[in-house]
């Protein structure tokens, strides 16, 4: 159950102190990561060369790995990152996109796990099963399950990683393998606009910096998505509006729409 | 000749079952691809590992190649995806952005056309016939050209290559090398938003995996891209708006906008 | 002091025959960089393979080197496009993304420096404060300076390099290490759009392609950044609205607005 002081409460400590966000993240998404960050008040940074990037990893105050558009070279800095930051008791975010797609973006993901033991991870359905499933080396992804199915893989999940596990979708499950707190605001105009997923990676990353309880702050981040995600469908005209707006609404957030939306 | 009926049953096909589009593309249009390929009911993946491009290829419906911001590890990777994505009869739609700019791109261009074997070739004036002269060997670019040369160019390339060929423009031409069809829709606000022209080759990406007949579906797409952008224009203030706008318009069109808007 | 008139003439230059300006930037803001050039005129370029950037450095009126998201190949393409560049007396603008963050970055910002000797260098004040103190080997960055401080430094790394020397903020100044111009206008908005910086040297590039005096071209870029901007941000609902908002106002600019919003 979301508790609407506490909420607000991490949204003010990010925009009074801003966080560094340090992303290590797809190319798809980075320009919708650094605005939305920059909305809530947060102060991003992409920096993926093994040259810096633990130095830039030790110097942030949450680390977010996204595999979207991953590779090699990416994927070491990635594990440094984690690393780094794993030592310094910075909170790490990953993001599994496309876990399941291929054996690559698999192997990836058991590696990334394994190595930098992140805080939190947020997918979808698929990518959620995809990664338990992986995880045990069982059979790969079904793409047509149900919530339901999921949420068992992601409580699993987190009992066997120690991460909080989030599910994205109409409903959002977070779950650190005992609880599981939902958000139900939204839109279905979010999964129609790139990156809103990788988006909300990033944002529980700022959530994270400012509140140690990580199922906690990974509510809190998917709460603020889904409620400011809500009041920008209800404007937009289509899916480019609605990745505009949506941005507006991030940084107008305050505690009477906040109050006003919240289911 | 468009045959209203037909492109509209190609848009029904796609928001009904989207197809898997697989695109190994340019950083600076990812973003706006993957938007317009979800406006208009597709689903967008982008992968460039040479790890996992091929297993990416053999589950998507499309490919698209574009090289507009290419380098030696993601030209490897293209034609990876192309040999796969041929072997598997799955289109493939090659984007030669900046064909005649430099000499690299014109090496890349010739051995993405011998090795991948494109179905469909899109590009404005100056590319096309860029294309066709380095194909042939001769002396490079000419940027002061008429359409009408440009299409004379796209004939004799779509006849040496197989590939269907499609110049943007005020007027976009469309041709297999015998037949020319033709698309007047669009707006001079469009080639003033970067990436118009690639996600023009993402969206007949889209088409070509539900119409497999090649002139139809570049046709299709590119009457798509015209309406839309036409009815975004009509609405937007510049170049910032139109950008957004062209968005909603794409997830927008039904039969009744296509019906008023087409010419 | 700034000219109107010959801000206008600038504007209309560039306008009348767009400058092919080169672009070696990061994956953060490559669209919305691209998107600006195309509003203000100009004709943007971005290619980064090592294959290629002498030859499209060759041809481009104005190079902008950005190094938001380093990394080695992308610092080899900088430093090769960058000569070819001064061997052909084309403007060089650099924009230190992050200077003083990590030592990689520090590192990169001298090599830069020494070796392509740019034209014009543009900054926020801890980045130029970082860029002036790591030429001279002292103790890394303070982020909390006042602009006066930046001033100072601005003014000797400027004498120091030979470079016109740029510090964007709520009052930019622009200097040559002897002269100092500024630039009132702009909004609070700005910084919190992504990409804004880059932006501005990615304009001042075109404004250098067209005027060599590049005090005034650096002081006529950041006056068109500004006053658009101003503009936008009095429409603009939020970030979101603001970025979009922003690239209509660069396109829209005329000799009405800009002496009715000049300060």
């Amino acid at each position: 159950m979301i508790e609407i002081e506490s909420l607000l409460r991490d949204m003010e400590a990010i925009r009074a102190q801003p966080p560094l966000v340090h992303n290590i993240t797809n190319y798809v998404v980075m320009n919708n990561t650094a605005n939305a960050l920059l909305s809530i008040g947060a102060s991003p940074v992409m920096a993926h060369a093994r040259e810096e990037v633990e130095e830039m990893a030790s110097i942030a105050s949450a680390l977010v790995l996204n595999m979207g558009t991953l590779e090699p070279a990416w994927v070491e800095a990635m594990l440094l990152a984690g690393k780094t930051a794993k030592a310094k008791n910075t909170p790490v975010i990953f993001d599994p996109v496309g876990a399941g797609a291929t054996s690559y973006r698999n192997v990836v993901c058991k590696q990334i796990i394994e190595e930098c033991k992140p805080d939190i991870i947020r997918g979808n359905a698929s990518e959620i099963i995809a990664l338990y499933t992986t995880q045990n080396q069982t059979k790969g992804v079904d793409s047509t399950v149900s919530s339901g199915e999921a949420l068992e893989s992601a409580k699993a999940l987190a009992l066997e990683t120690g991460s909080v596990v989030v599910i994205s979708g109409a409903t959002d499950y977070i779950t650190d393998g005992k609880e599981v707190e939902t958000v139900e605001n939204g839109s279905p105009l979010m999964p129609r606009v790139t990156g809103m997923g990788c988006t909300a990676t990033a944002v529980i990353g700022a959530f994270a910096a400012v509140n140690r309880n990580y199922l906690q702050a990974a509510l809190h981040g998917m709460a603020m998505m889904g409620i400011a995600g809500e009041i920008a469908s209800g404007k937009a005209c289509g899916t480019g509006t609605m990745q505009v707006l949506f941005l507006d609404e991030l940084g107008l957030l305050d505690e009477q729409s906040v109050r006003r939306t919240i289911r």
